[in-house]
């Protein structure tokens, strides 16, 4: 066992705390084909924000590098690349594909690959494992072995990896015991052996769509409260004050995780033949929160008689998740993508977020503090700085006490904020 | 206040409960239409297994009634009628109404008059408080007030009404504070005072929608994960080793409050020209499954080489939940429907429904314990008597090892019983 020399091939939110854990007790290999990535890394910093200077300290038996060269003498593989969706929301799996692919001309007897990434149930025997086979012309389990284990890392919470519960399954009973005594070496939370790689993959998009429901829930019951005159937060706190209510909240739906994992289910059910019905309208309704969001503010503006080319509009955060800097899927870029259309002038201002990731979205906004009165402010993102936001701050930056205050998040709860302006929240 | 006299209309699940605290320390009329209903609480004895003789004998200040002469001198009306759906499944607002004229033709100056039925956001002041200011010729708020406080019944899990958390409102801030007090004398729980009627009938429909929704998204993994091929509650037991996975279940939702609210919600929200994707695409799914259920049953039959008028199923509990005695909307009348029409011989069982109930939806079925041999057993319901099943049993009651058995809410973990039998579950 301790002999095991581990490759890890993708090193972002989900690769490089695997990675550095791993590289306390084996030598690992962090391959990642990004080489500002590995330079970064190199230099022991994670623009991520996920990984700090200790870990990068504690974990003596790393070695980064986006060399090829360097996988062939590793024995595990573990595969933790994107597995986004393509416009049409479909699976994309080039990477997954293309690190099977590099993967498999490093494969030697014996070896054993395991892939973190995401994906529907089914596809690793599909998909992943006749890449390996092909371009290793090695056989399953007589030559080498493969085992699933979904990825739980949650960018921005603080929760260490160690104390986060694995899944663990493999293509047989020994790979599975080799999977679930690997990860022992690192997780001090329960390990788990799924039956099967197909159980293991199918318990993993399943927990990120029923958070996606749920929340699709909340903003659909926002969607009525709005159309009944009442207020969601009011009806949410009474709701909350029995036992069994799940206090979820309204909000934009956007990340790699939970705004694409119901995809590929619903992807693999509909191949099956079934529609899935009550998955898809929770993402159709998730989908729309930014349009939705971006449009009540367009009425609001015009109602005040306001020339829309002549409103400035504030926006505070454009990731899809506070204190993290990830852009992906951000329900953000929608409401910026409205407002543009319209012809409103934009103040854009995210203190985590990497202005070049964000100019690749939108290359003629730039990221900087508001420096100008706004008629409209919208509080998108619930990042740390923001929290500090308070009723004279607001009033600063805002034109008057007709100006509108977006708190999307419903953070805010001093009266004088809620009173004074023009505010509105999901 | 002590001098208070207080009437509660209708004596259910959520009346009788409710007169009996309030009996404890104010005089109280319990109120229905129904004489069998009255005469039996007047012994003393609720047929609904939720008020125990020791909480009839504490309650020393109630008289029960079907008299409406024994309304004429409360000053406080509670009206706990049920709110069902029409087939349809819109609202039927017919006790409603009733009960508001009845409750209109007593009303005096500085009456309270309070409902707790389930409505759709905006109801009460919408339909309610018109019958009550036309019958009664009096004007609210000067000349009468209403509350509105959802009832938090929870049939058959023991939770007692003084330890359940409260929801309370009023048509001003006046009758609010009485309806406050009032409950305060009863519930040693939090007594929470919503901002309006509305805000306090839309929280309490949305607790059920989103318990709704969450068993449907547990529905819908059932259907995928059979298509699949794999096991479902594999599939659950892996996913809750995540910190915030939701522990729900497939299952058959029935009952007068789940499978009735969200229509309500529904209802509303489509007159306000907003159509409810999630909540009805899950509720289109739980719908569903008692045919769904059915229809399994029928195909392993058949796959059997069996002749359906020939073969002899089981079918252990009809209610809609465990240890309770309600039949309204039970999946399970569902699945006999199905089976029935397949001219399969049917042999139910259920220790605690009341026969005469079950015989108004099916007249030719006896509710008797199994003497037969079967083809196939479903054990629909956890009632405690079927908890005690074991594999011995179940094998004396089915014909052979070949014989289907069909675990619905997957109670069953001896693995002779899921490896002997032809096992199936949600």
């Amino acid at each position: 066992m301790i002999n095991n020399k581990i490759a890890i091939i993708g090193l972002g939110y989900v690769g490089l705390p695997l990675a550095l854990a791993f590289g306390e007790k084996f030598n690992t290999i962090g391959f990642d084909i990004n080489k500002n990535r590995i330079r970064e890394l190199q230099s022991k910093s994670d623009s991520n924000f996920l990984s700090n200077k200790k870990s990068f300290y504690r974990s003596k038996k790393i070695k980064f590098s986006s060399n090829t060269n360097d996988l062939r003498d590793a024995n595990i593989y573990i595969i933790t690349v994107p597995t986004p969706v393509n416009k049409n929301k479909t699976p994309d799996l080039r990477y997954l594909r293309s690190a099977s692919k590099t993967v498999a001309n490093n494969l030697k007897k014996n070896d054993l690959v395991i892939y973190e990434s995401t994906v529907y149930p089914g596809l690793t025997e599909e998909e992943c494992i006749p890449v390996l086979e092909k371009y290793s012309k090695l056989e399953l389990n007589k030559d080498f072995f493969v085992g699933y284990s979904p990825e739980r890392i949650s960018p921005g919470d603080g929760k260490e990896l160690k104390n986060i519960s694995k899944v663990v399954s493999g293509s047989n009973l020994r790979s599975t015991n080799i999977v679930y005594n690997l990860y022992k070496k690192i997780i001090k939370a329960e390990v788990y052996k799924a039956r099967s790689i197909k159980v293991a993959e199918a318990s993993k998009v399943i927990e990120n769509s029923q958070r996606d429901i749920n929340i699709s829930f909340m903003n659909e019951i926002s969607l009525i409260c709005s159309r009944l005159g009442i207020n969601t937060s009011e009806v949410l706190e009474a709701a909350n004050t029995k036992w069994n209510f799940l206090n979820f909240k309204p909000g934009l739906v956007g990340g790699h995780c939970i705004s694409v994992d119901p995809y590929y289910l619903s992807y693999k059910a509909k191949k099956l033949k079934y529609y899935p019905k009550v998955i898809l309208s929770g993402r159709n309704i998730n989908n729309q929160m930014g349009y939705y969001v971006a449009n009540i503010l367009l009425k609001k503006l015009q109602k005040k008689n306001l020339k829309l080319s002549e409103c400035v509009v504030g926006i505070l955060g454009v990731t899809y998740k506070e204190n993290c800097n990830d852009l992906r899927e951000s329900k953000v870029l929608d409401i910026i993508k409205v407002l543009q259309k319209a012809k409103v002038k934009l103040k854009v201002y995210d203190p985590i977020v990497n202005s070049k990731d964000f100019n690749k979205y939108y290359p003629n906004l730039k990221i900087k503090k508001i420096d100008q009165k706004l008629d409209a402010l919208i509080v998108a993102v619930s990042h740390k700085e923001f929290l500090r936001l308070n009723y004279k701050k607001i009033k600063n930056i805002l034109k008057n006490e007709n100006s509108i205050f977006m708190d999307i998040k419903s953070i805010f709860n001093d009266k004088r904020i809620k009173n004074k302006f023009d505010y509105w929240s999901l």
